[in-house]
């Protein structure tokens, strides 16, 4: 894959000067109804959006059919650009004041869909979350290793770096897809981390929650003191939501 | 104080027929600037609503000046209306397929500030949270035991009554308020809460979710089995967020 065209694509989705040009990519997504068609939800899909992100939605599967066109003008408009770079700022901020201590154990940890890597593309081209969920063809989107980063969590990424946190990266991905992981990640623009945890046999089955809590203890258990945890840095993930992971942590611990 | 006085201000505030309305309460409030000197800021304003809203803000103490004017039109428009009936139509929802088991053990906690009771008019009278927090004006008005019920809070607190559960209120106002607030509460239209739990002297100090965390085990250790926990019901407490006093848990635990 040419990195370029990450780039290229990457740019598309988030510029603020041509938002909606996603749908280049996939114009079956226009389907869902022009914008005159949602407008008028507005209010009740922001509500619904706020209510999946602050977790008083509770179990859910499917983004509902009249805020498909809503999710979509947040996700490729400037709303979603704009979330995640309050986020990332706010990370950066708080990283700056953090004293590094030089014996390497001072860390910050990333989740890696919709947290570096952006699965939009995917999602565009399947509803914006109102389909089911199709575990398989999304495995096959992910070993493209084509996924865009998200520019407000590389710039987060970068800066960290140099500042000299190590970076460790706690995927709910599974180890048969640490190859076209870590490739996507190079190719997106991500370099030097510590380590790339991801779900092992054992690992299969349980909840985000639990499995990424005991990978974090043992981390601790190793010395590393973990100054941030960015999981879905960018606030709306709406469309990732549909995939049940919601936001679990805050991504400063301060 | 006169009760309908109580709900005629409520009317006024969250009425979607007329918004705004709160500005007649307070001219003063007025003199951040009209809609068109913050309507520019409204992208930037609406992204830091929510990293406050997913404590991704760290630690902040006033509403920053550019989003004044958007905070207001979000609590007085009808965006926290919009929000909180989500939120309320959500828990319902849910308490809805609780099963209660008949032995007085089934309940529901809620928090009172920005939960049951609004504190806008007093907000709304200080700049909207731009103003530093001045504690004595603020239990001032507290005393006034004049704040009006959230009226998605409040439907969903009497269809939680009627299906049998326990209503334990759990606040972080102090004992030397008990009065104050249980008038209050009664003005606006709660009643037959199991109990109302205050801070006491011990719990001086305290940060909220240590003090609120040990008052749950408490009653867990009682025999309560808590299905619920509404606090800061309403998505955006920006304008309460100004206190501190930052959304902890999920309303739901699902």
């Amino acid at each position: 894959m040419d990195p370029f065209r990450s780039l290229l694509l990457l740019s598309s989705l988030f510029s603020v000067a041509a938002p909606h040009s996603i749908l280049q990519i996939s114009p079956g997504s226009r389907r869902h109804g022009d914008r005159s068609a949602w407008k008028g939800d507005e209010l009740y899909c922001d509500s619904w959006r706020f209510s999946v992100e602050t977790n008083d939605a509770g179990i859910w599967t499917q983004v509902p059919e009249r805020c498909v066109g809503f999710v979509r003008e947040y996700m490729t408009g400037e709303r979603y650009a704009s979330d995640c770079g309050m986020v990332s700022n706010n990370s950066m901020s708080f990283a700056g004041g953090v004293k590094i201590a030089g014996d390497g154990k001072d860390a910050w940890i990333f989740d890696i869909d919709e947290t570096l890597l952006s699965n939009l593309p995917y999602y565009a081209a399947h509803g914006f979350g109102s389909e089911v969920f199709d575990e398989t063809a999304y495995n096959e989107w992910a070993n493209l290793a084509d996924a865009p980063a998200i520019p407000a969590s590389l710039m987060l990424y970068n800066v960290l770096k140099r500042l000299k946190f190590k970076l460790i990266l706690l995927t709910g991905r599974t180890e048969v897809q640490r190859n076209a992981t870590a490739k996507n990640l190079l190719l997106a623009g991500y370099s030097n981390w510590e380590r790339l945890i991801l779900r092992g046999i054992d690992d299969v089955g349980k909840p985000a929650l639990v499995y990424k809590s005991h990978k974090r203890a043992e981390l601790e258990g190793e010395g590393y003191r973990i100054h941030g945890n960015s999981v879905e840095l960018c606030s709306c993930d709406s469309v990732a939501l549909s995939y049940g992971n919601r936001r679990q942590f805050s991504s400063l611990w301060a």
